[in-house]
Protein backbone atom coordinates (compact mmCIF):
# COMPACT_ATOMS: atom_id res chain seq x y z
CA UNK A 1 0.00 0.00 0.00
CA UNK A 2 1.13 3.60 -0.90
CA UNK A 3 1.24 6.17 1.65
CA UNK A 4 -0.71 9.33 0.58
CA UNK A 5 0.91 12.35 -1.03
CA UNK A 6 1.91 14.83 1.56
CA UNK A 7 1.35 18.63 0.53
CA UNK A 8 5.65 18.52 0.09
CA UNK A 9 5.33 15.77 -2.47
CA UNK A 10 3.55 17.89 -4.38
CA UNK A 11 6.11 20.85 -4.90
CA UNK A 12 8.55 20.59 -7.64
CA UNK A 13 12.30 21.43 -7.54
CA UNK A 14 13.40 23.66 -10.50
CA UNK A 15 17.52 23.27 -10.25
CA UNK A 16 18.96 27.26 -11.62
CA UNK A 17 16.17 28.86 -11.18
CA UNK A 18 16.21 32.02 -11.64
CA UNK A 19 19.89 31.80 -11.35
CA UNK A 20 22.57 29.73 -11.03
CA UNK A 21 22.92 27.62 -7.88
CA UNK A 22 19.20 27.98 -6.81
CA UNK A 23 16.96 25.40 -6.24
CA UNK A 24 13.57 26.69 -6.92
CA UNK A 25 10.75 25.19 -4.71
CA UNK A 26 7.69 25.40 -7.68
CA UNK A 27 4.42 25.12 -5.62
CA UNK A 28 2.53 25.24 -9.26
CA UNK A 29 2.58 21.37 -9.27
CA UNK A 30 0.90 21.68 -5.80
CA UNK A 31 -1.86 24.56 -7.05
CA UNK A 32 -2.47 22.61 -10.07
CA UNK A 33 -3.86 19.29 -8.44
CA UNK A 34 -7.10 19.48 -6.91
CA UNK A 35 -6.55 16.91 -4.22
CA UNK A 36 -3.12 18.97 -3.68
CA UNK A 37 -4.49 22.46 -3.60
CA UNK A 38 -7.70 21.75 -1.23
CA UNK A 39 -5.02 19.93 1.43
CA UNK A 40 -3.08 23.14 0.91
CA UNK A 41 -5.57 25.44 1.81
CA UNK A 42 -7.34 23.03 4.95
CA UNK A 43 -3.64 22.78 6.34
CA UNK A 44 -3.20 26.25 6.47
CA UNK A 45 -6.20 27.00 8.06
CA UNK A 46 -6.01 24.68 10.40
CA UNK A 47 -4.04 26.58 13.91
CA UNK A 48 -6.65 29.38 12.93
CA UNK A 49 -9.85 27.07 13.62
CA UNK A 50 -11.85 28.73 15.64
CA UNK A 51 -10.07 32.16 15.67
CA UNK A 52 -11.69 35.48 14.58
CA UNK A 53 -10.31 36.55 10.92
CA UNK A 54 -11.95 39.45 9.74
CA UNK A 55 -9.23 39.59 6.49
CA UNK A 56 -6.86 37.60 4.31
CA UNK A 57 -3.54 39.40 2.80
CA UNK A 58 -2.14 37.53 0.03
CA UNK A 59 1.65 39.17 -0.71
CA UNK A 60 2.28 39.51 -5.13
CA UNK A 61 1.95 37.65 -6.96
CA UNK A 62 1.42 33.84 -5.91
CA UNK A 63 0.07 34.90 -2.24
CA UNK A 64 -2.62 36.02 -4.37
CA UNK A 65 -3.63 32.57 -5.84
CA UNK A 66 -3.72 31.07 -2.06
CA UNK A 67 -4.78 33.80 -0.62
CA UNK A 68 -8.02 34.20 -3.15
CA UNK A 69 -8.66 30.35 -1.77
CA UNK A 70 -7.81 30.86 1.85
CA UNK A 71 -10.40 34.11 2.16
CA UNK A 72 -13.01 31.83 0.35
CA UNK A 73 -12.56 29.29 2.42
CA UNK A 74 -13.31 31.28 5.21
CA UNK A 75 -15.68 33.78 3.62
CA UNK A 76 -13.50 36.53 4.53
CA UNK A 77 -12.73 39.69 2.28
CA UNK A 78 -8.98 39.49 0.66
CA UNK A 79 -6.73 42.32 0.53
CA UNK A 80 -3.63 42.40 -1.61
CA UNK A 81 -0.11 43.60 -0.81
CA UNK A 82 1.22 44.91 -4.20
CA UNK A 83 4.40 46.12 -5.85
CA UNK A 84 4.76 49.54 -6.11
CA UNK A 85 2.79 51.42 -8.83
CA UNK A 86 0.20 48.47 -8.92
CA UNK A 87 -2.95 49.59 -6.49
CA UNK A 88 -4.63 52.47 -7.91
CA UNK A 89 -6.29 53.99 -5.11
CA UNK A 90 -4.39 56.21 -2.07
CA UNK A 91 -1.74 53.59 -0.48
CA UNK A 92 0.37 53.39 2.07
CA UNK A 93 4.05 51.69 1.49
CA UNK A 94 7.10 50.14 2.86
CA UNK A 95 10.80 49.39 1.77
CA UNK A 96 12.43 46.62 2.37
CA UNK A 97 15.75 45.67 1.34
CA UNK A 98 16.87 42.72 -1.30
CA UNK A 99 20.11 41.16 -1.61
CA UNK A 100 20.91 43.99 -4.39
CA UNK A 101 19.19 47.34 -3.20
CA UNK A 102 15.74 47.67 -2.29
CA UNK A 103 12.06 47.09 -3.00
CA UNK A 104 8.64 48.66 -1.93
CA UNK A 105 5.40 47.52 -1.20
CA UNK A 106 2.16 49.15 -1.16
CA UNK A 107 -1.16 48.36 0.60
CA UNK A 108 -4.80 50.55 -0.25
CA UNK A 109 -5.08 53.00 3.09
CA UNK A 110 -8.45 51.94 3.79
CA UNK A 111 -8.64 48.23 2.79
CA UNK A 112 -8.23 47.41 6.38
CA UNK A 113 -9.90 49.02 9.69
CA UNK A 114 -8.20 49.28 13.27
CA UNK A 115 -9.07 46.49 15.42
CA UNK A 116 -9.34 44.29 12.46
CA UNK A 117 -7.48 40.68 12.56
CA UNK A 118 -5.66 39.60 9.73
CA UNK A 119 -4.31 36.37 8.41
CA UNK A 120 -1.04 36.48 6.13
CA UNK A 121 -0.46 33.90 3.42
CA UNK A 122 2.13 33.43 0.86
CA UNK A 123 3.78 30.34 -1.32
CA UNK A 124 7.25 30.81 0.57
CA UNK A 125 9.08 32.10 3.63
CA UNK A 126 12.67 32.70 2.53
CA UNK A 127 14.25 35.53 4.39
CA UNK A 128 11.42 37.52 5.52
CA UNK A 129 11.94 40.51 4.12
CA UNK A 130 8.31 41.11 1.90
CA UNK A 131 6.25 39.30 4.78
CA UNK A 132 8.10 42.02 7.50
CA UNK A 133 7.12 44.62 5.54
CA UNK A 134 3.63 43.91 4.49
CA UNK A 135 3.19 43.13 8.52
CA UNK A 136 4.31 46.76 8.98
CA UNK A 137 1.76 48.21 6.83
CA UNK A 138 -1.12 45.82 8.21
CA UNK A 139 0.03 47.54 11.65
CA UNK A 140 0.97 50.83 10.37
CA UNK A 141 -3.44 50.90 9.51
CA UNK A 142 -4.07 49.59 13.27
CA UNK A 143 -5.10 45.87 11.91
CA UNK A 144 -3.57 42.83 13.97
CA UNK A 145 -1.72 40.08 12.62
CA UNK A 146 -3.08 36.90 14.05
CA UNK A 147 -0.86 34.61 12.14
CA UNK A 148 1.57 34.20 9.21
CA UNK A 149 1.02 30.95 7.12
CA UNK A 150 3.07 29.63 4.49
CA UNK A 151 3.25 26.57 2.13
CA UNK A 152 7.14 26.21 2.22
CA UNK A 153 9.56 27.31 4.83
CA UNK A 154 13.58 27.78 4.37
CA UNK A 155 14.66 27.93 7.56
CA UNK A 156 18.54 28.14 6.64
CA UNK A 157 17.55 31.43 4.98
CA UNK A 158 16.08 32.93 8.20
CA UNK A 159 12.58 34.25 7.95
CA UNK A 160 11.44 32.19 10.34
CA UNK A 161 13.59 33.69 13.32
CA UNK A 162 12.93 37.47 11.80
CA UNK A 163 9.20 37.21 11.97
CA UNK A 164 9.00 35.29 15.32
CA UNK A 165 11.34 37.98 16.60
CA UNK A 166 8.86 40.63 15.15
CA UNK A 167 6.26 38.41 17.87
CA UNK A 168 4.37 36.92 14.91
CA UNK A 169 2.51 33.41 14.85
CA UNK A 170 4.31 31.37 11.85
CA UNK A 171 2.80 28.34 10.43
CA UNK A 172 4.70 26.82 7.25
CA UNK A 173 3.63 22.97 5.93
CA UNK A 174 6.83 21.88 5.28
CA UNK A 175 10.07 22.81 4.96
CA UNK A 176 13.40 22.49 2.73
CA UNK A 177 16.95 22.54 4.04
CA UNK A 178 19.37 25.05 1.81
CA UNK A 179 18.62 27.86 -0.49
CA UNK B 1 -36.31 49.23 1.95
CA UNK B 2 -32.67 49.56 0.65
CA UNK B 3 -31.69 47.08 -2.61
CA UNK B 4 -29.20 45.28 -1.90
CA UNK B 5 -25.70 45.53 -3.64
CA UNK B 6 -24.70 44.18 -6.77
CA UNK B 7 -21.26 42.89 -7.67
CA UNK B 8 -21.07 46.59 -9.51
CA UNK B 9 -21.86 48.36 -6.27
CA UNK B 10 -18.82 47.16 -4.69
CA UNK B 11 -16.40 48.00 -7.72
CA UNK B 12 -14.48 51.76 -7.18
CA UNK B 13 -13.63 54.01 -10.01
CA UNK B 14 -10.16 55.57 -9.85
CA UNK B 15 -9.58 58.34 -12.06
CA UNK B 16 -6.41 59.03 -14.15
CA UNK B 17 -4.76 55.82 -13.12
CA UNK B 18 -2.67 54.55 -14.48
CA UNK B 19 -2.55 58.14 -16.16
CA UNK B 20 -4.50 60.69 -17.25
CA UNK B 21 -7.65 60.47 -18.90
CA UNK B 22 -8.72 56.65 -17.90
CA UNK B 23 -11.38 55.22 -15.06
CA UNK B 24 -9.61 52.48 -13.39
CA UNK B 25 -12.08 49.82 -12.32
CA UNK B 26 -11.21 48.70 -9.01
CA UNK B 27 -12.09 45.31 -8.20
CA UNK B 28 -10.21 45.59 -4.99
CA UNK B 29 -13.11 47.15 -2.63
CA UNK B 30 -15.22 44.26 -4.30
CA UNK B 31 -12.46 41.44 -3.11
CA UNK B 32 -12.22 42.99 0.64
CA UNK B 33 -15.69 42.32 1.20
CA UNK B 34 -16.86 38.98 2.45
CA UNK B 35 -20.08 39.45 0.90
CA UNK B 36 -18.80 40.93 -2.50
CA UNK B 37 -16.35 38.43 -2.96
CA UNK B 38 -18.42 34.96 -2.32
CA UNK B 39 -21.29 36.76 -4.45
CA UNK B 40 -18.57 37.14 -7.21
CA UNK B 41 -17.43 33.66 -7.34
CA UNK B 42 -20.90 32.74 -7.19
CA UNK B 43 -21.98 34.43 -9.87
CA UNK B 44 -18.95 33.58 -12.12
CA UNK B 45 -19.92 30.08 -12.17
CA UNK B 46 -23.06 30.17 -12.48
CA UNK B 47 -23.52 29.70 -16.04
CA UNK B 48 -21.00 26.54 -15.46
CA UNK B 49 -23.35 24.56 -13.68
CA UNK B 50 -22.93 21.04 -14.08
CA UNK B 51 -20.14 21.24 -16.74
CA UNK B 52 -17.17 19.55 -15.91
CA UNK B 53 -14.48 22.17 -15.13
CA UNK B 54 -10.53 20.22 -14.96
CA UNK B 55 -8.77 23.37 -14.26
CA UNK B 56 -9.18 26.42 -13.98
CA UNK B 57 -7.14 29.09 -15.37
CA UNK B 58 -5.91 32.89 -13.65
CA UNK B 59 -4.39 35.12 -15.78
CA UNK B 60 -1.46 37.49 -13.74
CA UNK B 61 -2.51 38.95 -11.28
CA UNK B 62 -5.70 39.90 -10.54
CA UNK B 63 -6.64 36.64 -11.85
CA UNK B 64 -5.30 34.63 -9.37
CA UNK B 65 -6.88 36.45 -6.31
CA UNK B 66 -10.07 35.24 -8.26
CA UNK B 67 -9.11 31.66 -10.05
CA UNK B 68 -7.71 30.54 -6.56
CA UNK B 69 -11.06 31.41 -5.22
CA UNK B 70 -13.18 29.36 -8.16
CA UNK B 71 -10.76 26.41 -7.76
CA UNK B 72 -11.05 26.22 -4.25
CA UNK B 73 -15.12 26.27 -4.86
CA UNK B 74 -15.15 23.91 -7.97
CA UNK B 75 -12.55 21.77 -6.02
CA UNK B 76 -10.47 22.15 -9.00
CA UNK B 77 -6.69 22.64 -10.10
CA UNK B 78 -5.51 26.16 -10.30
CA UNK B 79 -2.96 26.84 -13.15
CA UNK B 80 -1.40 30.07 -13.77
CA UNK B 81 -0.76 32.44 -16.89
CA UNK B 82 2.60 34.36 -15.92
CA UNK B 83 4.13 37.32 -17.64
CA UNK B 84 7.72 36.11 -19.57
CA UNK B 85 10.15 34.68 -16.99
CA UNK B 86 8.18 34.01 -14.01
CA UNK B 87 7.45 30.67 -14.57
CA UNK B 88 10.48 28.00 -13.45
CA UNK B 89 9.47 25.11 -15.69
CA UNK B 90 9.46 24.52 -18.98
CA UNK B 91 7.12 26.80 -20.36
CA UNK B 92 5.54 28.00 -24.10
CA UNK B 93 4.74 31.36 -24.68
CA UNK B 94 2.84 33.30 -26.26
CA UNK B 95 3.32 37.25 -27.95
CA UNK B 96 0.46 40.11 -28.21
CA UNK B 97 0.08 43.41 -29.03
CA UNK B 98 -0.48 46.44 -26.84
CA UNK B 99 -0.83 49.92 -27.96
CA UNK B 100 2.90 50.37 -27.42
CA UNK B 101 4.76 47.45 -28.09
CA UNK B 102 4.18 44.24 -27.51
CA UNK B 103 4.16 41.67 -24.29
CA UNK B 104 4.19 37.76 -23.78
CA UNK B 105 2.41 35.49 -21.29
CA UNK B 106 3.55 31.65 -20.84
CA UNK B 107 2.28 28.53 -19.48
CA UNK B 108 3.85 25.20 -18.27
CA UNK B 109 3.81 22.97 -20.85
CA UNK B 110 2.57 20.40 -18.74
CA UNK B 111 -0.03 22.41 -16.83
CA UNK B 112 -2.65 20.68 -18.78
CA UNK B 113 -3.32 17.90 -20.63
CA UNK B 114 -5.18 17.42 -23.91
CA UNK B 115 -8.98 16.85 -23.48
CA UNK B 116 -8.82 18.81 -20.74
CA UNK B 117 -11.72 21.28 -20.25
CA UNK B 118 -10.63 24.86 -18.80
CA UNK B 119 -12.27 28.21 -17.63
CA UNK B 120 -10.33 31.24 -18.06
CA UNK B 121 -10.65 34.02 -15.04
CA UNK B 122 -9.72 36.99 -15.23
CA UNK B 123 -10.96 40.73 -13.31
CA UNK B 124 -11.66 42.43 -16.21
CA UNK B 125 -12.10 42.45 -19.97
CA UNK B 126 -10.67 45.23 -22.23
CA UNK B 127 -9.01 44.78 -25.47
CA UNK B 128 -8.80 41.27 -24.56
CA UNK B 129 -5.53 40.68 -25.88
CA UNK B 130 -3.93 38.96 -22.73
CA UNK B 131 -6.99 36.86 -22.86
CA UNK B 132 -6.41 35.72 -26.31
CA UNK B 133 -2.90 35.08 -25.72
CA UNK B 134 -3.91 32.92 -23.03
CA UNK B 135 -6.40 30.78 -24.93
CA UNK B 136 -4.19 30.66 -27.59
CA UNK B 137 -1.72 28.68 -24.84
CA UNK B 138 -4.06 26.98 -23.17
CA UNK B 139 -5.06 25.58 -27.33
CA UNK B 140 -1.43 24.76 -28.09
CA UNK B 141 -1.49 22.10 -24.98
CA UNK B 142 -4.66 20.12 -26.26
CA UNK B 143 -6.86 21.73 -23.58
CA UNK B 144 -10.19 23.53 -24.41
CA UNK B 145 -11.43 26.40 -22.98
CA UNK B 146 -15.26 26.31 -22.36
CA UNK B 147 -15.63 29.51 -21.17
CA UNK B 148 -14.01 32.91 -19.97
CA UNK B 149 -15.47 34.68 -17.37
CA UNK B 150 -14.64 37.95 -16.35
CA UNK B 151 -16.22 40.65 -13.09
CA UNK B 152 -15.90 43.96 -15.62
CA UNK B 153 -16.10 43.85 -19.49
CA UNK B 154 -15.43 47.14 -21.32
CA UNK B 155 -17.42 46.91 -24.05
CA UNK B 156 -15.85 49.74 -25.99
CA UNK B 157 -12.87 48.44 -25.99
CA UNK B 158 -13.49 45.32 -28.31
CA UNK B 159 -12.44 42.33 -25.84
CA UNK B 160 -15.53 40.96 -25.71
CA UNK B 161 -15.90 41.01 -29.81
CA UNK B 162 -12.53 39.42 -30.34
CA UNK B 163 -13.45 36.36 -27.73
CA UNK B 164 -16.16 35.71 -29.69
CA UNK B 165 -14.63 36.10 -32.97
CA UNK B 166 -12.65 32.99 -31.60
CA UNK B 167 -15.39 31.13 -31.08
CA UNK B 168 -15.43 31.60 -27.00
CA UNK B 169 -18.25 31.68 -24.44
CA UNK B 170 -17.93 35.20 -22.82
CA UNK B 171 -19.09 35.30 -19.55
CA UNK B 172 -18.52 39.00 -17.64
CA UNK B 173 -20.87 40.38 -14.29
CA UNK B 174 -21.34 43.84 -15.49
CA UNK B 175 -19.61 46.19 -18.53
CA UNK B 176 -18.83 49.83 -18.03
CA UNK B 177 -19.31 52.31 -20.97
CA UNK B 178 -16.34 54.31 -21.90
CA UNK B 179 -12.21 53.73 -21.14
Amino acid sequence: MTARKTVKDYIRTIVDFPHEGILFRDVTTLFADPRGFRMCVDQLLAPYAGMRIDKVVGLEARGFILGGAVAHQLSTGFVPIRKKGKLPGQTISQAYTLEYGEAVVEVHEDAMQPGETVLVVDDLLATGGTAEAGIRLIERLGAKVIGCAFVVDLPDLGGRDRLEAMGMDVHALCAFDGL
